[in-house]
């Protein structure tokens, strides 16, 4: 018997109430190992972040039992954080071959060299001394994606990591239902499983069909063609040069991540195409128009993306022409619909035509829809259960689907990042919470935005700011230069300058008031400054800006 | 003949290549109407900017020919920016009963009194000297709504407004189809047709379609039922009514434009009800649960919504409680799905059921999909055609729908806001431009905020600012105190003490390279601090703040 808990604990550190930053620690006895190390991206209040990571801090205290890092597949939410986490806890990295391709362009990025990444292959196994890791296959919208189960000798917990059913896959590499149903029938105490799409009823269509699609689309189409996806999404865009195959025409890679992950892809073996048939972009101009496909990133109306760089006709090597056919192979993650929309305006203005899955059955999801979840759930039939990635409504959903198939209520947890569930043979119980939360990255910053940073920056881009300087004497305090008034985001200056003559009167009148009161605090004259400047800028605007009292003194 | 061009020309000021702030000028000999009138909400990047309305210099210039303003119905981007053309151009508005309700309640708000409301009801006309004007009666999301036809002795203009084809509407107010027909048949020089929903193929389901399921979850129902639903949607909210006298619940209003709609439709006999169903907020504690039905604003998860309220336990006189049934009786308009989410979350947090969209029949849309403005097309045959109401993609489909249909495409005209079509009975072309564009309205401010200070906002609420200020000497411009340095928005200051301090060091050292170099001119001081200090800032944080030097000299 070594020593630490002998319960058995999972504590999600990211994930769950929130979609992306996936991050879920299992601990037994003195060993922890990490289930993938994910990012999200800013919600629109938090101006100005670049990424959002999870909070370690718990790993950091029990360095010692860190295991590993396990990673289900190669999407960001799942290895996004690795290079800050390593940085801080440089612990091995466990990944099937694509995902630690990925992984490695990552730490490259961010000239990390020291990292101990050990690649696993579907149905292997790592054991440890209280733990025995197993990775199974799964489809996704990634190649090579796993499920993981964690067996110890209180019982096996099952993380279905992200999935979908396919039937189907492009690489014939189908989701390992024989394993699956045997760990399931060896017994199961928990379940973790993908909550994404719970909210759909039927079946995600398999990825094949988008093929058909695209074939379709090439048949017909008279000029260029060019079809933004994701760049991890590698079996589309090996379906993408099979259709370019099949009607001659040659493919171009356009956008950093497209370019990086096709490298990779196809080092690895993941894409498979003749010898001849990429070409570079700048050789484009070499071919005729049908003899042309493009691929490239901006599938989500990414500002600084290829596809928005055509649309806006700021791409170096080539601009949106009639004749041109679009196609948008993704459907908008929530909260971007308004980005790709422009741009599909934009190319529509260019006098592109634009296919785009309002239109055609040109994407499919990666995530399980219900059927497919209840599959899973009949399969696995765990004990306990866990829904995990997905926003509150989807985990509570999630959770009432395993009730409907018959687990006990009692048995389903909806938990949040931090929680700590503990588990023995027979029980589970929410036992209290770890430190959690979101690290928000801005430039080279980590940790160092926190809420009054934002608090100001949403201030400060509501209503601008106003700045207003004196200089006072340290004798006897009369102002001996300004006030002077600096504005910025707050009113068109030069169509406000009355408005701005006024506001320096307020705060002159504000100093002499003082001046009369003998008051001479900074702290005094810079609030009193604020709050007349404050109500007369109210007042004449409705606006509050923010107002930064200045006082030098010489 | 009167003077003025003698050609009939149609001038879109908004509403086309954009959603919302829908106005249309028609200008025939000495005459201009103006259909619709509406504001738009702002964009992403417009931050701070409260409602966008459309630039009317060319009416201003064109004051007296203008005619009058002509309603087809009252939503805020068909009626938005009434109170701020009136102010300064107080023409005649002609609409129907219900609009010019809530046109009413719009100007009291404005406190404007003296603006000249004409009632019109559908099938009457009105009579310029060169124009007539004819209102027919449409279906939409809102009662009372109405197509406008615009006669001249060159031909006639025929605008759909926003419509959608309802065979069974709930207040029996069918489209008229026979007088669409008949005008159609008379021949139809232009038309100009919402073109809201042109990329979703079939119908519109009728709004008793939603009726149905409001029963189903009204008969199941245990606790109270809260349905948040857009509050100009009369007709939902009289099913509402309606279901909730089947099911004996009372009927309480929340949030300011729904009390203040359903006390105007009411009134106007657009609501029919029992006498004793409607009780007030405060009263709902009287009754059980399932006596109780809310109807709510805040169906696009608006932050200070009565239902965001509601969900964020912020809400004076009510709270969410486990047991209560809510409704979402709208779709997200873009941009809007993560608010909604946002909403949902919480809801479901609180205990709550939540059904929306995806999840059930509850809620349809006012506009005509493909399959009805086919039938439009086909009635009104017209000999031009403009698609108005829609963002560039919907144009351009809706033009290539009316193609399809048999329409020369010489005939069809993707027009922008601002561009001038010029007709007579043989010939359309577009012949120039007026002013046209968005005007911002922020606070008080109409027109004040534009691209500078927009941009300025941007940089802010991204990077947030640093302050610098010194006092020089007039004699010698020698450094009298500072450099003082304030950031907002930037960093956490007091963690990064550091920073700051290693940021006035690169101030001193500028400003004593300026000495050295006898730089005595404050723009060349001030740039030279900026540089200096951005570089420093760039590489030691990979942000850019808005840095603002400030020279005071005594």
């Amino acid at each position: 018997m070594t020593r630490g808990s002998s319960k058995l604990r999972v504590i999600p550190l990211g994930g769950l109430n929130e979609i992306g930053k996936n991050m879920t620690l299992i601990e037994y006895k003195n060993e922890i190992i990490v289930i993938d190390c994910g990012l999200s991206f800013p919600e629109d209040e938090m101006l100005g972040i670049d990424i959002v990571i999870p909070d370690i801090t718990y790993l950091l205290k029990n360095k010692e039992k860190v295991k590993g890092i396990f990673i289900t597949h190669g999407h960001e939410d799942h290895i996004g954080a690795i290079p800050y986490v390593l940085k801080k806890l440089n612990v091995p990295i466990y990944a099937t071959k694509l995902s630690l391709g990925l992984i490695e362009v990552k730490l490259k990025e961010h000239k990390f060299n020291n990292a101990q990444l050990i690649k696993v292959d579907a149905g292997q196994k790592i054991s440890f001394n209280n733990m025995e890791i197993e990775f199974i296959r799964v489809n996704h919208s990634i190649p090579d994606a796993c499920s993981i189960a964690v067996t110890t000798d209180i019982g096996t917990i099952f993380h279905t990591g992200d999935f979908k059913i396919d039937y189907t896959p492009i690489d014939e590499d189908v989701m390992d239902f024989h394993r699956i149903a045997e760990i399931g029938k060896k017994g199961v105490l928990l379940m973790m499983a993908d909550s994404t799409n719970v909210e759909r009823n039927g079946s995600t269509m398999s990825e094949r069909t988008v093929g058909d699609t695209l074939d379709k689309i090439f048949m017909n189409a008279q000029g260029r063609i060019i079809i933004a996806t994701f760049a991890s999404n590698i079996h589309r865009v090996q379906q993408i040069i099979n259709s370019a195959q099949k009607y001659n025409r040659k493919v171009a890679v356009s956008g950093r991540s497209m370019v990086n992950v096709v490298n990779v892809a196809t080092d690895l073996g993941y894409l498979t195409m003749p010898d001849d048939i990429l070409i570079d972009l700048n050789e484009i101009k070499n071919y005729k128009d049908n003899e042309i496909v493009i691929v490239t990133t901006g599938s989500q109306g990414e500002p600084m993306s290829a596809l928005s760089r055509m649309a806006s006709s700021e791409h170096k090597k080539m601009e949106i022409i009639p004749g041109d056919l679009v196609v948008i192979s993704a459907h908008p993650i929530p909260g971007n619909e308004k980005t790709v929309s422009r741009v599909i305006n934009q190319l529509f203005e260019k006098g592109a035509d634009v296919i785009y899955d309002d239109l055609a059955d040109v994407h499919v999801s990666g995530h399980a829809c219900k059927e497919e979840l209840k599959l899973m759930h009949r399969l696995v039939k765990p004990k306990y259960f866990v829904p995990v990635h997905g926003e509150f409504r989807h985990l509570k959903q999630h959770g009432e689907l395993a009730v409907s198939l018959g687990m006990p209520e009692e048995n389903v947890f909806i938990m949040s990042s931090g929680s700590v569930l503990e588990l023995d043979r027979n029980s589970a119980k929410i036992v209290g919470t770890v430190p959690s939360g979101r690290i928000l990255v801005d430039g080279l910053g980590v940790g160092d935005v926190g809420n009054i940073v934002l608090r100001d920056r949403k201030h400060l881009s509501e209503d601008g700011l106003m700045v207003v300087v004196v200089t006072i004497s340290k004798e006897d305090g009369k102002v001996l230069a300004g006030p002077d008034i600096i504005s910025r985001g707050f009113v068109y200056v030069r169509e406000s300058e009355d408005l701005i003559e006024k506001a320096k009167l307020v705060v002159k009148e504000a100093l002499s008031q003082c001046e009369q009161k003998q008051i001479r605090e900074w702290a005094q004259l810079k609030s009193t400054i604020k709050d007349e400047l404050k109500n007369y800028l109210y007042e004449k605007t409705k606006r509050n800006p923010m107002i930064l009292p200045i006082i030098m003194e010489v």
